[in-house]
């Protein structure tokens, strides 16, 4: 039943979630994209997405930003304003527990890995979070004001700058995490999860290594479209894919993948991409993709899986 | 005008609050402590009484314990918890706003000077605050168990074990922090808070040049007793000074410093010292020095600064 997933924040925090209850959580690998951290935002290291995801599957996230905790307050964040600090990047209190940890982890020598371990494991999250690599490789977004870092682009200026590329710094010399191959090789299922193709699961298939294991492993590639009806469910996902030249659709997802993607689940609206998404190469399976209730979540997933196993069974 | 005074933490702070009500706040300097820092606490630069001087003097700090801020929450703490960290420092939210500027400043290139001084007008703070000097110098309590941090000794541990020593570790190589040498040569009263001698005001005294310019300096030294009775106000002040071989009482406070000591403000309780500390060649004045009242607080500043000005009228 090993399931090995790609995942960026709050869209795959949210498919996971009923992927856990799905499958046994122990089952379930997660790949999560650190292109978005910030290695030294006042002295902290900050992962976003590892945060989301982490968040999520521990059940204390906040369920309506998708990111942060449950009814955390700002106090820490509401001094560091008074001392003169920028404030744009919310820090929640327990929320800058999870920094300092970490930031504490990497500086008395842990990898990235090992610090995502034992945040994960301490607050009940099951499965394995993995980040993609151990090293810094920030997703820089160029813009007509110039270079921004993903965070600053997103949550800083609200994305509201063009976009002409991204890209991602340093990552030729990255290097997958340990055991990230691995789970791939072994997978029996392999899964995109909803997220942010150009920011959210590129940067995690620029980690050199990555996209070919995922190219080579026997076990069938299932994404889920995080654009419905043209449009991203939360986040820029338009811009950045135009910005990339990637067509702003099921089919754009589609082509981006099609490398190695085997079936695309898409939402009901955009059936009648059907064929145009299969001419590439790649099934294309119909369901409700808006997660709008752990019920949907659960049965994205069991979508998922089905289409693995019918795809399995097929070859 | 101009007022130096030398300072620990909570005793020290309670003083100068009702110093800074009779004295232009403007044209007071305080040089506190540094040795209680920890450099490197989970990532964090933490300056003990830096913050409790300037918490006091803001206004902000909790009134019963005497550090920390008031109706601070700690849910940045229990997060450390759930991920395993020590919890035996409190490290209360708003409070974590300041550690994380300190520290952040410091990493930028900031001197500890430069931190203290932002942090501290930030908050309203309007008197200078200095650390005594740039450089850590950690006070190492050697005990029976092993050698402790002091604030192991003090907070972890609970000031239960045995004190053989006290080293002020690299403090032959530290300097005053700059500008401190200068104010103490033009000030009009030299004041030692009542705080504790053998580590609060001990590892200023040692940084090399203060004792030396405070010898040299023209304006009357007047201390406060912090020992009332036989006992310290608040803290393990009593297990030091024996550790240190000092008699635990105001006479033994007055020998401690009696190299530049003028006046020595002692309680009531202590009024039968007064011939043993003059013996000393230091002049005792009485004054109730307990300071529950904020009128107390004022009515002790008065008394230092009129003793100071009647040794002044004198010489």
């Amino acid at each position: 039943m090993s399931v090995v997933a790609l995942a960026g924040g709050v869209g795959a925090a949210r498919f996971l979630e009923g992927l856990v209850r799905v499958v046994p959580p122990e089952e379930v690998t997660v790949i999560v994209n650190t292109g978005d951290d910030m290695a030294n935002f006042m002295g902290l290291y900050i992962s976003p997405d590892l945060d989301i995801v982490t968040y999520t599957l521990a059940g204390i996230v906040d369920p309506e930003k998708g990111w942060g905790i449950k009814g955390d307050t700002t106090r820490a964040l509401s001094m560091l304003q008074e001392l003169g600090f920028e404030t744009w990047f919310t820090l929640g209190d327990r929320d800058l527990g999870t920094h300092i940890a970490r930031t504490a982890m990497l500086q008395q020598g842990w990898s990235l890995s090992k610090a995502t371990q034992v945040i994960s494991h301490s607050l009940g999250v099951r499965c394995q979070l993995f980040p993609m690599t151990e090293k810094w490789v920030p997703t820089r977004i160029v813009t007509d004001v110039g270079l921004l870092h993903f965070e600053e682009y997103l949550v800083k200026r609200q994305a509201r700058d063009n976009v002409e590329d991204v890209i991602f710094d340093g990552i030729e010399s990255a290097e997958p995490s340990p055991g990230i191959l691995d789970a791939i090789q072994h997978a029996e299922t392999l899964i995109i999860c909803p997220s942010n193709p150009i920011v959210s699961i590129g940067p995690i298939l620029a980690v050199p290594g990555i996209k070919e294991a995922i190219v080579e492993a026997s076990a069938p590639c299932v994404g889920v479209s995080p654009i419905i009806g043209g449009k991203p469910v939360k986040g820029p996902a338009d811009k950045l894919m135009e910005g990339k030249g990637v067509e702003v659709s099921a089919k754009g997802v589609a082509e981006f993948y099609r490398e190695f993607l085997d079936i695309l689940v898409i939402d009901q609206k955009d059936k009648s991409l059907t064929p145009k998404i299969e001419e590439l190469g790649v099934n294309a399976v119909v369901e409700q993709t808006l997660l709008t209730s752990m019920e949907r979540k659960k049965q994205l997933a069991r979508t998922v899986l089905a289409a693995a196993r019918n795809k399995k069974s097929k070859s």
